[in-house]
């Protein structure tokens, strides 16, 4: 049994710092009382900056599953077509969201692992001209796969007056994602994840042009409501409903530590620790699912080695350094483990992960190509070295 | 401006103790692991103890409206007839719900301040013998009005073989509402309630008929499916998506608190709370909305007296006393203020609230039939004696 504080090297939720834990235990207010207003103000002032927008964000009191319904309910009626492109559990959870909208999904899907190619997205439009929306995952967490199309695919939807929906759940502030120059018209993101906030918030952007069509739309979902979202916003700088007040802390910390750090250089740091990861278990001969430049800033998967018990490995990491580590999902059960590399990922954590994961590989009998000390010592001293580029972290 | 903290007398977010804050500062965890589960275990069979039920409780990520969404999205689908009782600003939430699944609803209404009558939900029954459910708010928040027909109305349901849905989120654990022994099929309570812990989770309870039911809409909503979310639960005693963790830990400790008090003694205490209110209120020649035995444990709601600016008077209860006090909803903003007599309500807060309201009242030129001050020692005076009948309240 785990006991204590774990380092959370899962894909979210992800670490803490305790500047955004101590926000949380601020007193409940009147959510309809001018302390929320501006508190809130702060907020989508804040969730501009990190979504890179003018267009307006809002914190759903959902997790970011809610987000993505909220996103696909608010623009599908029943009868609506949509491309869906997914390769993993979560490309096949906004498919199903929009299933069960009484949408119709037109697929474009590749093997787990992989991505798939643009030109089945353009294929799918040209048999489909009547299709009103394109979504997509951007980093799919189930897979570590990113799938770096999102500003070709914008170019699309607008060539096309096609809605563009992105599933950046696991990705927001730990890769790039200029909303706005990337016609991106309705953007999810959760706050437990590159935000290095606890989960229960989800964050929708919206763009007038996807304002223009969910109006239309007299399915939408009353609590996902995002024009009821616009209303009460603009008329009175509330939520139309009670809002998790305590996340509503959190996340307005996490988006102050967000600025005060950067945009840019959390994308960096994200992107040089993954780096670290994906440097380390390239010398293990460890193989990671996703290939190339799908690699994502964020979350590294890893095949299982042949004839190691991953889950093996994951509970001793749990128990004997503290370290939890994420397993396979869906059809990956089994197959593979999964390291987030979110929100405060720093050397120390990329360290101690390295460490947990070598020893349990190596007490399971896996071989190292080279001494597993010597590849972290040496993977740590160039990250170090890196980050020592970047601002100071200060937690 | 208010600062500091403020007494919440609004009708919810209400007062949270603090041994529920500090459950709130535990360490965020793996939600696919050990402590997760025995974490979510607890609080499945405390629901169960809320709720007066053996079936399946849920706490969701989400706001109260949220667990509305999900009570009628599981069950309507598009076509499908639902009698729809409403008396209130929550009442026609409720009702837009429906609408927006595409369901189409039989409207059983009455003024607002008044209920229906229960031969007009007979008579709907009658005209209608296709309706797939029935649906009221027990507790409506924003005129101050309890339903005391759910046990009349759950089996008129059960005798024509409808789903029964009741909104009570602004009353479990503050009134009487066995779901089991008054064949309520899905019961909707929200945490920032009586239960007396910060907002953010709905729980929705579900009779094994209400599953035969969803089973077959294939229209249910994802994030909503109380189908995964049971599946979870028995397969793995997790959720389906990454819940809001620190909420829950604030929920399991609002159970224990409340099993400790004991779920009659809650209800005894609001009871006796709002008795008092209801007295000093009556004695002071203020009218409240609600009439007789219509008159809610938890939410009592004042008609502004003639030329008295309530608007006024709740600025004035919140800047000069630290008490926040909800106004009008809806049609009835700016005619009438709403006190939230919840959670951990106790004589110290009936009094500093009642105290509040009259000076206000007095500032603002209302005339008192007597002296407030009498008022308020005799009515404080018998409500500690009353309540030194109950166990003393640990905070």
């Amino acid at each position: 049994m785990e006991t204590g504080k774990m380092l959370l090297m899962i894909p979210g939720p992800t670490n803490t710092p305790e500047r955004i834990m101590k926000a949380m235990e601020r007193p409940i207010i009147n959510h309809r009382g001018p302390a929320f207003h501006s508190l809130y103000k702060s907020i989508l002032e804040n969730l501009k900056y990190a979504f890179q927008t003018v267009n307006d964000v809002f914190p759903l009191t959902a997790s970011g599953t809610g987000g993505v319904e909220c996103a696909v309910g608010n623009i599908i009626a029943p009868g609506d077509k949509i491309i869906t492109a997914h390769f993993g559990v979560f490309g096949e959870r906004l498919r199903e969201a929009a299933v069960r909208f009484g949408g119709k999904p037109v697929d474009v899907s590749a093997e787990w692992g992989e991505a798939p190619s643009l030109e089945k997205v353009k294929e799918a439009l040209d048999e489909n001209p009547d299709v009103k929306a394109i979504a997509t995952v951007y980093n799919e967490t189930s897979t570590g796969v990113t799938w770096r199309v999102i500003q070709e695919l914008g170019k699309l939807s607008r060539q096309h007056d096609k809605i563009f929906i992105v599933d950046a759940i696991s990705v927001l502030a730990g890769d790039r994602l200029p909303v706005d120059e990337w016609n991106v018209d309705i953007c999810i993101a959760g706050s437990q994840k590159c935000l290095a906030c606890p989960p229960g918030v989800s964050m929708v952007s919206i763009s007038e042009r996807a304002y223009t069509v969910l109006r239309e739309n007299k399915y939408r979902p009353f609590y996902f409501d995002l024009e009821s979202y616009r209303r009460f916003a603009y008329d009175r700088m509330e939520t139309p409903f009670t809002p998790v007040l305590t996340l509503f802390y959190a996340l307005d910390e996490a988006l102050k530590f967000l600025k005060e750090e950067g945009l840019e250089n959390r994308i960096e740091r994200h992107r040089i620790c993954a780096e670290a990861f994906y440097e380390a278990f390239d010398r293990a001969g460890l193989e990671t699912l996703s290939k190339g430049e799908n690699r994502s800033n964020t979350v590294i998967a890893l095949w299982n080695p042949p004839g190691i018990d991953g889950e093996e490995m994951r509970k001793m990491a749990r128990e004997v350094h503290g370290v939890a580590i994420g397993g396979g999902m869906g059809k990956l059960k089994g197959k593979c483990f999964r390291i987030g590399s979110m929100g405060i990922i720093c050397q120390p954590y990329v360290s101690k992960t390295l460490k947990a994961v070598f020893n349990g590989l190596a007490k399971l009998g896996y071989s190292f190509p080279e001494e597993p000390s010597k590849i972290i010592a040496e993977v740590e001293a160039k990250l170090a070295e890196r980050l020592s580029r970047l601002p100071p972290l200060h937690l």
